[in-house]
């Protein structure tokens, strides 16, 4: 039988991380350390950074799993993901098998919060076919609240709706007939730049949370270049980013 | 010159407290708990527990404020919200100004995120016509996110929009165009009994992350009567609830 703790560690920054969330992996006999390879090197250092901040048990054991990563232009997007959840999921039930034969305490560490745009809840789901499992999930800050935080502003303007969406939906069916905010995320292709930008206004972050952050806000039509050419320099400058916005149309309502 | 610590503390459970957060509260001169009156008395009771348990400054005095309430039946809901606001920014400045005649920190605990559908952060808004004021904000876990973790469900699906929005508008506009998941805040009055539960599938919890809570899940049309029933009876039972939801289309996509 494996407990496994899929722990919200929220956007980067270790003050993110919550209580549940320390005691989670202080239970742990394992704590799974993701590798996707050396392009995100540095985020399994984040990880491994926060956990011997917090880890006080001495049982504890960290261990790093090799786990492939998806085909990132295959034009079948929800197929990729599937293929790429049970690729994941093997990679898992291994390390798992080989750490804890005789079952016991499992924790892995998410961006973020396990419920917006992680695999892990789907890639635990896979393991049940082949692991007597118990999953328990605790939530974490998501680089949207670490990005209204930053900014301080509200998400939703009052008892108004708020659109939560991925850059690829956002530049596929354009602006929402429902909401006049929108949440970007898992935008690699800066969405923002195929919208009309006459009354909307954005409010971007990179690296919420790490000494790194960087913040721009403003009319879109006035900083979507210096958003696009502090991303592409900073992308440089660190081999790696992620970013998310929040777009408001400012004429209605 | 006062600094403004707005910490969001999550959705009621002590674990939900962020390291910042913790920080935040132990930095501050003073806290703020707002009082709202006897009828919501056991969430300030909450407020000054989780306070007692991480607070380690023996210099941070708490200081409770009465805040009026605002007016439920007032049919201009926006106005009626903006008046609320005016009325509780008097009543804190006035609580500040007592409590730090010379400046100093002030933190105040916020349920869930200050970003989301709280009042705070307009609140200190307008607090600044009057006091030299500056304002950080550390997010929070929200009910969406202790509702998602406790039923163990992603919030959304893979790649695809969420609507977050409060009952009122559900209740106004149906469901929206542009997504096949809802997530439904501030719904005093059960918004979902006027959906065509057809192919709709509900997660709902209240309490969430309190030692009441109650999580029921299943197919709208099966379990809408056992929710009402449930809500109606743990209410009257607390004197008080809290509660929230998700719903997804099922047979779309």
């Amino acid at each position: 039988m494996i407990d496994l703790a899929l722990v919200g560690i929220g956007a980067g920054a270790p003050g993110h991380l919550t209580l549940d969330g320390i005691a989670a992996l202080n239970r742990a006999d394992v704590v799974l350390v993701p590798d996707k390879g050396a392009e995100k090197g540095e985020l399994a250092a984040v990880r491994l950074r926060l956990c011997a901040a917090v880890l006080t048990n001495p049982a504890t054991r960290i261990v790093t799993v090799a786990v492939p990563r998806r085909a990132a232009d295959d034009p079948d997007y929800a197929g990729a993901v599937d293929r790429w959840h049970d690729a994941v999921a093997a990679a898992w039930g291994a390390a798992i098998a080989a750490a804890l034969p005789d079952g016991g305490r499992v924790a892995t560490m998410v961006w973020g919060d396990p419920a917006l745009y992680d695999s892990t809840l789907r890639i635990a789901g896979r393991l049940k076919a082949t692991i007597d499992l118990a999953v328990t999930v605790i939530p974490g800050i998501t680089a949207l609240q670490a990005l209204t935080a930053a900014h301080r502003i509200p998400l939703a303007e009052i008892g108004a709706p708020v659109l939560v969406t991925t850059g690829r939906r956002l530049a596929e069916r354009g602006w929402p007939a429902d909401a006049d905010t929108v949440a970007v995320m898992l935008d690699g292709a800066s969405a923002f730049r195929a919208l009309d930008p006459a009354d909307l206004r954005i409010w971007w972050g990179a690296y919420l949370g790490m000494p790194a952050e960087i913040l721009v806000a403003g009319p879109l039509a006035e900083v979507a270049h210096e958003i696009l050419a502090r991303r592409t320099a900073a992308r440089a400058a660190n081999g790696w980013i992620m970013d998310t916005y929040l777009l408001r149309r400012t004429a209605a309502g």
